[in-house]
């Protein structure tokens, strides 16, 4: 099977939306802007030994690959619309491509996009997600605009699993179910980027870490601007607690990476969607950039996760 | 240095188009449209060890990179605006970065696109880059209608060259500067895609060999249709024929690939820019679909190029 019959088996769809003008299997695709938006784009790579083991499961590689490029248009406040990939394997298995592309057109339509381009080769097992979406004009929210006075909400589920599943996975125990759910099944928090477009000053996906993607916020905002969090009010994963210990769990939840909720910075006045959590609140200090329950955070818990595996 | 260090110090550099809304360094990148315009985007792996060799020189993996994708938007009739580039570098060696970094936006300023987002990642040596440009409203130049009475003309630099530099290479030969400028330095057709729309019919750029991709346009077009093309006519590389003679001149010609002309299907009345080169007809043929002065063409001619080095 050569390149052209592997895109024509696996990876040719018709496209489902009207403003597509020209799909997948032309030199480019094609696609008319709607009225009075703008297009929202990024692109995610997902390279087997770095951002999944070396022997990934060809649906986890698929929900991984698209719930992190979503996740980037969720953060923005996007409506996902359009996927290119571009997929690189070392060997042709049918199988594994059959799982994989199967896995992947699901997704595509539970969450509405069409896939409209790409490219694939032969190489070490990798793929590259270029996602589309759209805001109506002037209402992408950014990382810039944290400030004092605001409020520190979470959208997403619990915190901390993802790395856990890493941690048993060293050690050769793949039986947590939530923590593996977690770390291959990632859920893009769209609904909720699109509830906070108006609402959300700043926002961020957690890719990296609670800790790591807020420094990322306060790198944007003024001068003295830190962030108190309460610690009660961090949704930690309650299997992690029970099995970790409460110290452990909370630093995964800080630390742990490819959580991919939504944190969103918002002004105390405004209506925020139901399914926020309130976890802490934008203040000033000289001193420090994060504070849990006002106290200075350790140091190490704010270098983040790097996804090396 | 880190993903976020890395990225500031190679990649970040500010829009110069004022469409940008964001620019590099969010979650994802936020543009506005044209008036009347549509989108064209597409993406391209380039993986050392199959589409450039294992030791690849830092600016020609930039320059084939890029000449590679918005060769894609060339033949489309679009105006190149921005690219987003997904890397995987085995190590990171500031020296190799710099210099591909510095070739890879000296191209930016050439072809008038701003990069507009990216990801970073430690991995095997390849990069991903996609595409984006637009058109006025419809029209976009796809690969469907080729039609009988057609003239098929070519826009590009002289052909065979680019793959006669990989078979120099694979002999420890490295000294054809004009070959090696063919492969390492592939110039897109941007000007001529422009200035084709409303004229040809149906394009392609030849990545794949000319008569491969002559190929897909006759997939597309109705039955019976084939191309006659004329020898004389084939714009075959000089010094290519002085060194292995016109046989093997004309064979490369045909099925070299990586020459990144475009392959253009235009009605004989209309007006065509004067870099073209009519290099043959759409003809109407029940028995073959390419032939060369009116005979079929062999049949390992038209298998065309993998990439594969």
């Amino acid at each position: 099977m050569n390149e052209f019959e592997l895109i024509q088996k696996y990876f040719k769809k018709d496209p489902l939306d009207p403003f597509v003008v020209l799909g997948n299997g032309d030199d480019a695709a094609v696609f008319a802007p709607r009225y009075d938006s703008e297009a929202v784009i990024s692109v995610d790579a997902v390279i087997a030994g770095r951002h999944v083991p070396d022997l990934c499961p060809p649906d986890g590689f698929a929900a991984r690959l698209m719930g992190r490029g979503l996740s980037d248009l969720a953060a923005m406040g996007a409506t996902p619309r359009y996927v290119l990939l571009s997929l690189s394997l070392p060997t042709l298995e049918p199988g594994w491509v059959d799982h994989f592309a199967s896995r992947f057109h699901q997704l595509c339509v539970r969450f509405g996009v069409d896939l409209i381009g790409g490219d694939t080769t032969k190489g070490p097992l990798s793929a590259h997600l270029t996602v589309i979406g759209d805001v109506p004009r002037g209402k992408a929210i950014d990382r810039d605009g944290l400030k004092a006075g605001d409020d520190l909400w979470l959208f997403g589920p619990d915190l901390g699993g993802a790395r856990a599943y890493l941690g048993v996975l060293n050690q050769g125990e793949q039986d947590q179910e939530i923590w593996a759910e977690r770390y291959w099944r990632p859920e893009p928090q769209i609904d909720s980027g699109i509830a906070l477009r108006g609402v959300a000053n700043a926002m961020i996906d957690i890719s990296d870490g609670l800790c790591q993607d807020l420094l990322h916020l306060l790198d944007r905002a003024t001068k003295s601007t830190a962030v108190n969090l309460q610690s009660r009010k961090l949704p930690l994963c309650e299997h992690l607690v029970a099995r970790l210990g409460l110290d452990k769990a909370l630093e995964y939840a800080l630390t742990g990476g490819d959580d991919y909720c939504l944190l969103a910075s918002i002004p105390p006045d405004l209506r925020v969607p139901p399914n926020g959590k309130l976890i802490g609140m934008v203040v000033k200090s000289e001193s420090d950039r994060i504070l849990l329950d006002g106290n200075p955070l350790p140091e190490f818990w704010q270098l983040g996760w790097d996804h090396n595996l």
